[in-house]
């Protein structure tokens, strides 16, 4: 780590990951199913429920009034297998499955995957691109949809909140499409991390 | 700053600061002239050239196919006063005009302005918010544009290369409109700075 006029940077790297499984949420709610591939272009992932080049605000963007159309930065949701494993462990469960939570892909191969700074980019074989907004902050709605879908969970009460607790830099990334095209499970993935500083310059 | 898990980190923050000009490129080229206020949807800034849900991949990502479409996260640029009062210290010219670099805003009291991280957001009183997409990186274009321009210049040679070195970390910020409004000169701005981490998770 360099320090630059009292700025703590991180210098640009890139390497490789995998996308170990695409899912697609096009059913009635929230939860998605695995498809072979997806096909993305500059609005989002095509025919999944989270498309668009605006979606409403929500309790995310409290500064917003409820509904006002914003530019969607969440197209697209992915978690990391051993995340999610690790979720699994604190709340007692035999596994979290990456659709109870709704994700688009699963990721492999990247040390803490949630906290990959936002602006980073995610290239794909085909020639689509994934840029990082950033970390996807837990929710109850996403707890509810685990208690619901584990099978030794039993509709175990209040672990919709101890998800909220147990997944916090744990419960993946949003992204938006840079470029379209289509991801396919089993590809490998170029990652393209920006530089990283703090900064610290208050008034 | 917080040190977890070995990440170094520093909590979000807000504070105020204030639009001191807005500009528009609605000419031929590439510099902005002064207007009372910017209207700004969600494809950009009404009117401007760099307006649109996409833009062509160029130079700036030469990892996509030239002319590509990709997704514009460049569609404002912003620039701090105190930031190109200091370029024109170090080329040796009296001033460094926003208009000549293609400016829509000129943004006083933020310290560091060009380093504010990405993901940053800005509020203005309307309700228009733009997101930080990240440093706008100086290029030979602004500098010729710079050489131009400075009537004490007097179109010397290498001013163009000159700019490149000299702006690095103070030629201002690229952002998207992530909820559109007006953009009026002289609204203060409400400043919402997420919070910072290192990812330092090799592989």
């Amino acid at each position: 780590m360099d320090d630059l006029f009292g700025v703590a940077a991180v210098p640009a790297s890139r390497f490789k990951a995998r996308l170990a499984r695409t899912l697609l949420a096009d059913g009635d709610g929230f939860v998605t199913r695995d498809v072979p591939a997806l096909a993305v272009t500059l609005e989002g992932v095509r025919g999944d429920r989270h498309a668009g080049h605006a979606r409403p605000a929500d309790s995310r963007v409290p500064w917003y009034p409820r509904g006002a159309p914003i530019r969607n930065c969440r197209q697209v949701s992915l978690v990391a297998s051993d995340e999610l494993a690790r979720i699994a462990e604190r709340l007692g469960l035999e596994e979290v499955r990456p659709e109870w939570l709704g994700a688009n892909l699963v990721v492999e191969g990247i040390a803490d995957f949630t906290r990959l700074p936002p602006g980073t980019r995610l290239h794909f074989p085909g020639g689509a691109a994934l840029a990082v907004e950033g970390e996807n902050a837990p929710c109850r709605h996403a707890g509810a949809a685990v208690a619901d879908g584990a099978p030794d969970a039993g509709g175990r009460a209040g672990l919709d909140l101890a998800f909220v607790q147990a997944a916090k830099g744990l419960r993946g990334l949003v992204a938006w499409v840079e470029r379209e095209g289509t991801l396919t499970a089993g590809d490998e993935i170029s990652v393209r991390v920006p530089e990283q500083r703090l900064w610290r310059g208050a008034r």
